[in-house]
């Protein structure tokens, strides 16, 4: 099943080149809360899916052309990442990163990026206006927490996906000496974390470790990787997170980017495609505003 | 006006040693999703705040001591932080921090803290089951967003402040060489962002640069400063964040600490006292239960 989320936070089912809009499955006070509503749909899902699929054949069909996608799990509690997490050639570099400060991925466990830098597959990314600065993208697998929960051992970890989309994790990069900003801080700007174009739900993705993960500027392809080459894996990350807080429903996990990053800027698309996942195509744009602050 | 949060999310407002439940205020829908109660209503306050008051003279009161507290923004879409950030003495260390890496909190901007990561005065800290790492306390004032915005210029910041409430980051220290984990990961463990003990409105806090901020370890003062000596100020750090990424109501931003950051361990009694606001004491104890990973 593709879920997306459109519109005014409208979530429906999408098949093909069309959307069916199940919104009316939902209890209608969330029309209150309407960003909460893929919250609260992934957290009573098991009573929520027999209504969601009667919904669906009642509902009219639309052109998925003829809509705003939004972030399928549009605000989260949170939004992890991995950094750099694959391995460039197998046995090479072994458990290394192909970038980072010579720590592996899994020492440095996890960062966090901001809820409010997520945005959908009918947005574009928009980098802070007349700003010099370098921005990189790092095309990732993302994990769309499910069941919540503390403390998950990796063997028990996928009964707490609820589904996967794509994910480019938009960065700007530091520059030694003069600017060096927060991680965090440099990865959640507005639109820095373009998600979706829709979930898939983990039932249909037979394995989250053997998928092509591609992205291309302009048509040229970037980066190329399978998920079977992460360093570490979706059950470990999920344990290593769950390990430290507790995951909720809704949450968003960025399982780490292959070799390739690299940059972008105004006027370039960026598209991304993971196998069996989904394929979303970004432009590239300046802000029409100036921030009080440059970067 | 000091409002709680409470038990199984409800809201309260204290006076004295006192707590009124205005719960009923608010829409029942609400009941739904408890957890975004205050969300809710820091984002609808000029036409709740009546009701609110309503509620308050229809209330019983009940002791303080007799309800469980929990953070006052206890779903903020972001926790944002900014890094040590008073002068040690004015003058001596200019714009540069009294830690960090040479670069100065205007230069390092802000990181995240988990809003999982957050609980009440009604909670202590818990620390990783049999872990040798090094805990520090950092003790600092919270601003809790009201009106949302992006691009806010520092001049109309205060327009944006809801309210004050004292919050204490707590930090897993980094081992060089041996374990260099990302700082947004090293500041989420389940309950190192003890937040309270309630929120204080704007309009109580005359001027929130001139506030004594102090911390105790086992009735030991450790940390003594005051938010005049702030380097990157309440309303410099709302332009810095919104030029960024937008600001949401409950949003909460920790001010930063002064010089006097130093160990705590389980057994240990952390005391936080912010002029003004409020004083919280929060045990800290090893948690009862091993993750499946180790710290």
């Amino acid at each position: 099943m593709k879920l997306a989320v459109f519109d005014d936070y409208r979530v429906g089912l999408v098949e093909g080149d069309r959307i069916h809009d199940v919104t009316a499955a939902l209890p209608p006070w969330l029309a209150e809360l309407p960003a909460q509503r893929m919250n609260w749909l992934i957290a009573h899902w098991s009573e929520a899916a027999p209504a969601l699929a009667a919904a669906r054949r009642e509902a009219a069909a639309r052109p998925l052309a003829e809509v705003a996608l939004l972030p399928p799990s549009p605000s989260p509690s949170h939004v992890f990442a991995a950094p750099a997490n694959y391995r460039k050639h197998i046995g090479e570099l072994g458990d290394r990163s192909v970038t980072g400060k010579g720590r592996s991925a899994r020492e440095q466990g996890f960062f966090l990026k901001a809820p409010g830098s997520l945005s959908g597959a009918g947005a574009g990314i928009l980098l802070p206006r007349g700003s010099s600065r370098r921005f990189d993208h790092e095309s990732e697998l993302a994990v769309i927490v499910g069941r919540g929960g503390r403390d998950i051992p990796r063997e028990k970890a996928f009964e707490h996906v609820f589904g996967y989309a794509c994910l480019v994790d938009a960065t700007m990069r530091i520059e030694k000496g003069v600017a060096e900003e927060e991680r965090s801080m440099r990865k959640s700007f507005e639109t820095f974390t373009p998600l979706g174009p829709w979930l898939v739900t983990a039932d249909e993705v037979a394995d989250p470790q053997a998928l092509d993960n591609r992205l291309w500027v302009n048509g040229e392809l970037k980066q190329q990787a399978n998920t079977r080459d992460m360093i570490v894996g979706v059950a470990e990350l999920i344990e290593l997170i769950s390990s430290v807080l507790p995951l909720r429903p809704g949450d968003v996990i960025a399982t780490g980017t292959p070799e390739g990053v690299g940059p972008f800027a105004a006027g370039d698309t960026v598209r991304i495609a993971i196998e069996g996942v989904g394929d979303m195509t970004l432009p590239v744009a300046e802000r029409d505003r100036q921030s009080p602050r440059a970067y």
